[in-house]
């Protein structure tokens, strides 16, 4: 071994892309221990790490993996088990397959006839807001799409390096992939007190700040939020379009957990859908790039790596390269795509599994809105944690409160405040969640992040165990 | 739109990430030609630009999509339809997921029974070598592990950037990488007299040239070679390896085509089992990568981006950055890491499905040995065209003879003259090939490169066509 790696000249900023690192660290930390021989004080590792659904033991969409089984083995067309509608949507895909085949190549920007599904969905979820085909990218996951986007629209060096505005707790595929592309990282703080509100004040001062090293022109909002789970009100997205229109801001939006709303009250809108209602001056003018995935909502198919993500106002030359990008890739996994096509084309009335399908769909969403209710109350009947509402996606993410004692008892081990905690809990519950240092959070303050997926019934024992270990933390720091 | 692109300071130079703009440009203009309504001496374009086997009508390996599918359908595992030994390949896989379902996330390297599989092929394949699991990745098609080695390969800068040796003709894949990652191209050529050997004093001299301008640290080879279908032999093999040690070089082993090797006397050696014979002074020390994917071979799997990549001295730290590295995209997709698992575990002998696998999978191989030295022997017929034999992979490179009239009137039209010659070819006969210049070649020397996946019948009369129009060619521009 020769290849002595030398971090001088690195071209890519690794330290920080930790993004797995530290949402998996928690899961290996687990193993060593299962593997280690020594006693341990509880008999399962809980994986509330992840957002991985079916991991947790939520069932795939019947429809779904039926269509998907069709087209991978076309001989079950001729099967009287599987029904008619999945068979249409089948035949459908594979048409638009060469050779008919889930194994040809695709185009780049993925299969014309899912994209036209994709834009049909779109316009059907805002209202007739028109969607085009040709504004939509089949991707591998929504994170091949954010880093795709991402790597087109980075460019300059020193001052005038390109700073990418994220919110703060963030979702560690950007600080991943801003400092992989070597940008700049601008926070702004979402307003724990105020249910994790976005407020434009904050944006514009951290835009201002940020303009004094380097040039700030993307701006990414996730909604509903990960891992902080607020929905944004139409107001706020509002506020947030008036502001990039103003500022001239490329805007991201994240919008994966569209389906996962909770809250009474709470309603998702799009960002595309909003910006088209404040009227031309902002619909011919904001650019804007939308991502949706097939592995949440209510299908949870993480392993698919199907996604979507719809341009607007994208200029020709970025489109041009966007293209010579995604064609390095050759194109997104086929099966992938067609599971896409299922998530924005699902059975409709009339149709023959339409009601098992609803059935199965309202079950996931009923399911996982009384697992966002009983955390949050569970939470508040804890001393010394607070969570606001879970209004959507899939997570809660509390504050606690660490005694002083903790804090430095941590610091001696090097670690951060919240990552101790988090490893005690581990070690004494079994239960992985991850330390909010993660995501980033305001100075002084902790949290951690943890999913509502686990089935209702080990929800509520990792609730109580949470709340045990809570309790005796603060004994034994106080 | 007002993100208007500045090509100063764009961080990646995507004027020459052109990969697929290169091999898909033809097709392109094809459906051009097809839609503009204009009358055309041709009713069907035939697409030999690109290596992608279903697309042109190969059919899927029936154990394979059996497989995939059960996995994908799990009630399909009670069917009587299906076979015992798919059945059981599949619940091994579905045991290694997440709540035994495809949908959820693997660890970034992959499943673990699936590189276990991996591990043990290699050592079938090379007669005991050990393989370790460990070293094992699986990748979304061989080109994600290509771009991510690299990725962490490559550092520096001015005279200390990282050159990587490419052979010319190259596949552009590697072209895209280096260029978006900002590294230096340093080419050596193929020896077209000698069937495209790979001659070790010519790496030697493009290594000391570049030594002036750049760090080279990594050679890359593809064997079976693409676009030139040469199979390297046994000493060649082992004269790079040595070239490698001396001069400590990373060795990149594209070997995705190690299935399809037609000639007489020609076999596929691995890299690792003959860096493994040459004991242990080489097998402690050299780096290396190999590369392997379900696109190619005999199943053609293009569409569900498999692939794996086995690295041999990584130094740990490398090791470190490239799961970080990897973990940002999550996970490679499920269904092509299925789909990896039966081409490396495919049904054995005493086996259900065993007589069926064989038998199609000697199908596919002898035809396309057969198209191979169909193409070979029409190609020697041509006036002013020389082929070498096409000992492997899936494709012809012939040398073409442009007459000068025809350069001066490409040069008027502002084309490389072997672009303006498939052009030419495009528009009389609807036949899609690739111009040699995409892959890079001898200056004063043209080429195309295509495929020899159409059918046999179909295959034929491409080739006819090929050779009335260079005739006709020849006698216009003479």
């Amino acid at each position: 071994m020769w290849f002595i790696p030398s971090s001088q000249g690195r071209r890519i900023n690794l330290e920080l892309t930790a993004h797995e690192f530290v949402i998996r660290a928690p899961v290996m930390q687990a193993s060593l221990l299962q593997s280690s021989g020594i006693k341990k004080p509880f008999t399962e590792v809980i994986k509330a790490n992840i957002g991985d659904a079916h991991a947790m033991g939520q069932r795939p969409i019947t429809f779904l993996r039926q269509v998907v089984a069709l087209c991978t083995y076309p001989n079950l067309l001729d099967s009287p088990s599987f029904p008619e509608d999945a068979k249409k949507r089948a035949k459908r895909i594979l048409q638009g397959c060469g050779g008919n085949s889930l194994g040809s190549y695709t185009s780049s920007q993925g299969i014309n006839c899912i994209r036209e599904d994709v834009a049909s969905y779109i316009e059907r979820r805002d209202g007739g807001v028109p969607a085009d085909p040709d504004n939509i990218y089949l991707t591998t996951g929504a994170s091949d799409g954010i880093s795709a986007i991402l790597k087109i629209l980075i460019s300059g060096w020193g001052k005038s390096r390109t700073g990418v505005m994220i919110h703060i707790p963030q979702y560690p595929l950007y600080s991943a992939a801003i400092s992989e592309l070597d940008a700049i990282q601008v926070n702004y703080y979402l307003d724990e007190e105020n249910c994790w509100a976005l407020n434009v004040d904050e944006l514009r001062r951290a835009l201002n700040e940020a303009r004094a090293y380097c040039n700030p022109k993307v701006l990414c909002v996730i909604n509903p939020g990960n891992p902080t789970g607020q929905v944004q009100s139409r107001k706020c997205i509002e506020d947030v379009i008036h502001f990039a229109w103003e500022e001239k801001l490329f805007l991201l939006a994240d919008e994966v957990y569209q389906d996962n709303v909770y809250s009474e009250g709470c309603q998702f809108h799009s960002f595309k859908k909003i910006l088209y209602e404040m009227g031309p001056e902002y619909y011919n003018n904001v650019e804007l790039a939308s991502f949706h995935s097939t592995s949440k909502g209510y299908m949870g198919e993480c392993g698919y790596r199907g996604g979507y993500m719809e341009v607007i106002n994208l200029h020709p030359e970025i489109k041009g390269q966007l293209v010579k990008l995604l064609s390095v890739r050759l194109c997104p996994p086929v099966s992938g795509q067609a599971a896409m096509d299922i998530v924005v084309n699902p059975p409709v009335p009339g149709e023959e599994s339409y009601a098992q399908f609803i059935k199965e769909k309202e079950s996931v969403l009923n399911n996982l809105a009384k697992k966002a209710k009983l955390t949050e109350d569970m939470f508040s009947k804890i001393p010394g944690i607070h969570c606001n509402p879970l209004q959507g996606a899939m997570y809660a993410f509390p504050r606690i409160f660490i005694p002083s004692k903790a804090i430095e008892e941590a610091k001696a081990h090097k670690m951060a405040p919240d990552m101790f905690y988090c490893m005690k809990l581990l070690e004494e519950t079994g239960i992985c969640v991850v330390p909010g240092s993660g995501f980033g959070q305001r100075e002084g303050t902790y949290h951690f992040r943890m999913t509502i997926l686990p089935p209702v019934e080990k929800l509520k024992i990792l609730l109580e165990k949470i709340k045990d270990f809570h309790i005796k933390f603060l004994e034994k720091y106080a």
